[in-house]
């Protein structure tokens, strides 16, 4: 804890979001859901799309960007596979409700997807990796976003980093892989800037067109790279393309029309491993699979294979015994903010 | 096209294949099937997963590894998702089939799902897409593979480059990713490696556990670099045990307690965009995409961005044209193979 921080407890968090939230005329239920939403992914430790990402979204709400009373609601159905329409709510409320019912499908089906247009920022992707393994089922999510990285060869940032959820629900904790196609977010690069420091790797590209790791270089032009360069390129247009064609939603270029990011089109496909009944076969086999990754001599002295999921479970352990680190500024805002 | 090859009609390296195939007691369905498949995957410029893979396959057949009369079948079902047995025979006529099973069922419930286990090789991964495409449909589909590169931290190979293919119908050509995930195939270190050259970025570490752009060095270790370093390789963890667990199958860890790459799980999944009665406006808003990236300065003179797949479209229609470059030595080895 540096004198810029203090430790908050996840329940006065809690409450001072609900407060919040309650205090914009969100509902009861809904401001109940996002103090938990934005409370857990900061105890797992990603405060940038939880605690410090709060006077943004209120910002959003001030502006009308955010529809405090919007309801997802169904608009067309085939089977296993739900269209939504977020109406431009809360993008918490929304993704959890259709994470939701893709469970309700996948349980009936063995699997659901339910495709969600005109929706806002999610926040955590993970939260709903999470919430579909908490119900015992596997994810595939994904959403797009405003364009914020070149496609491969291009000069000017046309494609999203287009957060992609994977997970598994185990016994022992959650398989839960939550990446984003950039290779560095800019929230992440900023904080290299802050202190000084070049990223471990080139994140982007400079004012002369050429990668960089130096991240005051890279936030001039926010020209950010795809993971595996030409390879993340090309998953990110495909993911923008599912999300768009599946949810008949706004594509990445049309969400880069506005002002504002907003209006982004989300995945929530869903498979219910527990229709083959073996379960205790599926978790020994998930085992051994981390066993034997993390049963192996490090690269580096000191250094440790993790699992998917796994640090930020480790985190959230670490964060409720010791109260979590919150910056004061942010911190003094969201109390400013919910009096 | 240098000294060391020829030009091949397709007409022509369809017959021999098939003729081989048949000397080595595939049924006439099955050899077709498979000279089709690798003649594509050499028509769209793929030869290492096309006709340059063949002696190697035969190998495989001589050796009882690939069981030519076995034939995949459905071992458990619900509703829309299904698991098969491939009982060890040719990946592609395995793979093949429960493309076309996730496809009907994905045309009866919107979505359909078939996780194969005890299957081989199958070669190229987008023929699977392009085929799930043809049927109108859409695909994610992967593979697991033998330990090829370490898991983020760790010093030895023990998770796969896991090839990831996600495909989408469209009529002026399908979309289709077809990418493992590691950032360099080794076939691909190894052309560097002949042509004296470095790769342009760094794919994977050197004896000294550093990580290098030395194709030599490379090669020496076989410790492939994951795309997006700690990203990809948490996508390739998770990807393995999708696999694996939806079909019951063997892991990379287990696929490689065998002395050959044999025994690999796949899951094909599908959907069936149709259900939504607006193709027109779904194939609108993808080319909204594909103009918007392509539409684009290049980063460096003369560049261009591509959609995924476009490229090796392109390289398609040029080798309908002007047939297919292929390795003398590698075609002699056929020839003699067949005769």
């Amino acid at each position: 804890m540096t004198k810029n921080t203090q430790k908050i407890t996840p329940k006065k968090m809690q409450d001072i979001l609900y407060k919040l939230f309650l205090k914009y005329k969100f509902s009861k239920e809904k401001a109940q859901l996002m103090a938990n939403v934005h409370t857990e992914s900061t105890l797992l430790g990603v405060h940038s799309h939880g605690i410090n990402r709060v006077p943004l979204f209120i910002e959003y709400v001030k502006k009308g960007i955010i529809k405090i009373d919007a309801e997802a609601e169904k608009v067309e159905s085939f089977g296993s596979i739900e269209r939504w329409d977020g109406h431009f709510g809360s993008g918490v409320v929304n993704a959890s409700k259709c994470a939701n019912r893709a469970v309700e499908l996948a349980k009936l089906n063995g699997m659901g997807m339910v495709a969600l247009r005109n929706t806002n920022h999610w926040m955590r992707g993970g939260t709903y990796g999470r919430q579909i393994a908490d119900a015992d089922c596997i994810s595939i999510i994904f959403t797009n976003t405003q364009p914020n990285m070149p496609a491969w060869g291009g000069k000017y940032s046309r494609i999203g980093n287009n957060p992609f959820v994977v997970s598994i629900p185990r016994k022992e904790g959650h398989v839960v892989l939550d990446m984003s196609i950039s290779q560095f977010a800019f929230g992440k690069i900023n904080n290299y800037k802050l202190r000084g420091e070049k990223l471990p790797f080139v994140g982007g590209w400079d004012s002369n067109d050429q990668l960089s790791n130096d991240p005051e270089e890279i936030l001039l032009k926010e020209r950010g790279l795809p993971i595996g360069y030409w390879k993340g390129s090309a998953l990110s247009i495909i993911l923008d393309m599912l999300a768009t064609l599946l949810s008949a939603g706004d594509s990445t270029y049309r969400v880069g029309l506005n002002e504002y990011e907003t209006g982004v089109s989300q995945v929530f496909l869903c498979i219910y491993p527990e229709v083959f009944n073996d379960k205790e076969l599926q978790e020994k086999l998930i085992n051994e699979i981390i066993d034997y990754t993390h049963d192996v001599e490090p690269m580096n002295p000191g250094d440790k294979t993790y699992y998917p999921g796994e640090q930020s479970s480790k985190t959230k352990t670490k964060n409720l015994k010791e109260g979590i680190s919150v910056n004061n500024s942010v911190w003094e805002k969201i109390v400013e903010l919910s009096e």
